[in-house]
């Protein structure tokens, strides 16, 4: 029985680097779960094979901007000439069917979101070590020595932002983080703040 | 790896008939937990096969009024002549050693122990409605009519406390119940109030 029927929107971030898609892989992959994954939208033109709705909402600059200026994404971003952003009422359909809404997003992304959307839940992961964080960039053998300091330096200013999030996940094993986000979403459905409005119908009636 | 190594006091709490008693069992039956119950100290003489420290801490009435004054219980009460109350310093003592201590306590005691520490986590367990809660009392089978109708109308008035605890939890199923409570105190763990004076020091080391 379910004292809050409407979805949580789960924010999953940390700093560059970390796993946040190897983890967000493995929560989906998990039993039982009600979790669908944000679609963004974005002016940059389908790859082949990508589908609409799925990889991502393929929208022209002008719509784009038009969304901007309407409020219409909880976040967005340019890159590389492209926009990309999460169209707040394509998330908010799937938060009012009881859907677990997954964002997997930059640090600077995830506190534009938390403006738009306080009821969200912010967790950050976080390697269990610079050290760990280190040899992840430099395992992954695709990238210069170069880019891969570079990288380190911006997870070490983004290290510093943790405070800003609900939880703190360490990112230790891969299927012990993907544990811990679920029981953080379980937990944030009993919080009372999301409860009590339907516990309050519940027990007035007979 | 625990970002947060001090044990939870968890304080399972609720109105009267609602199962606490059966929601703790499962609850300490679910594999791979560091859960202890708080064991009570009591001057009611032990009965046959009470074992001092795991029933109860027995002491005479002397100790436990000087204990009162000396502020060392979360909570107390007297029933029925006997004291009964939460040892403060034997929760600290397995709150350190990393174990979850568990409370399971009428509202009236939660909402003192509410007032004595505040990092303890406070979750009411409540009944899938008034309908289902008359049902189980008169389903024990133990109790006349009358004692029902007295426990139904004191439950009523606890029904409005809820609003004082982080959660509510509802009773439908007890391993239900059970598996909840036990995904709350994982993501207890993982809150950033909790867990950033360890994560720091983490990042902080090379």
């Amino acid at each position: 029985m379910k004292l809050n029927e409407r979805g949580l929107l789960v924010v999953i971030s940390g700093p560059s680097g970390v796993g946040k898609g190897t983890v967000r892989r493995a929560l989906f992959q998990m039993p039982h779960h009600d979790l669908v994954y944000s679609v963004s939208m974005t002016t940059r033109p389908p790859r082949p094979g990508e589908v609409e709705g799925v990889d991502y909402y393929f929208v022209d600059k002008e719509t784009f901007l038009q969304r901007i200026k309407e409020n219409k994404f909880l976040e967005w971003a340019e890159f590389v000439g492209n926009y990309y952003g999460t169209p707040r009422d394509k998330v908010d359909e799937q938060l009012d069917k009881g859907k677990e809404v997954v964002l997997e997003i930059e640090v600077e992304g995830a506190l534009q979101v938390r403006k738009q959307m306080k009821e969200a839940v912010f967790i950050f992961l976080v390697p269990p070590g610079k050290k760990a964080l280190y040899e992840r960039l430099v395992s992954r053998g695709t990238e210069s020595i170069d880019l891969i300091n570079r990288r380190m330096k911006k997870a070490e200013s983004e290290f510093l932002l943790a405070h800003k999030y609900d939880y703190i996940v360490v990112n230790d094993d891969v299927n012990n983080a993907a544990d811990r986000i679920m029981a953080i979403i379980r937990a944030e459905h009993a919080k009372t703040e999301r409860t009590i409005h339907n516990y309050i119908k519940m027990i007035g009636e007979k």
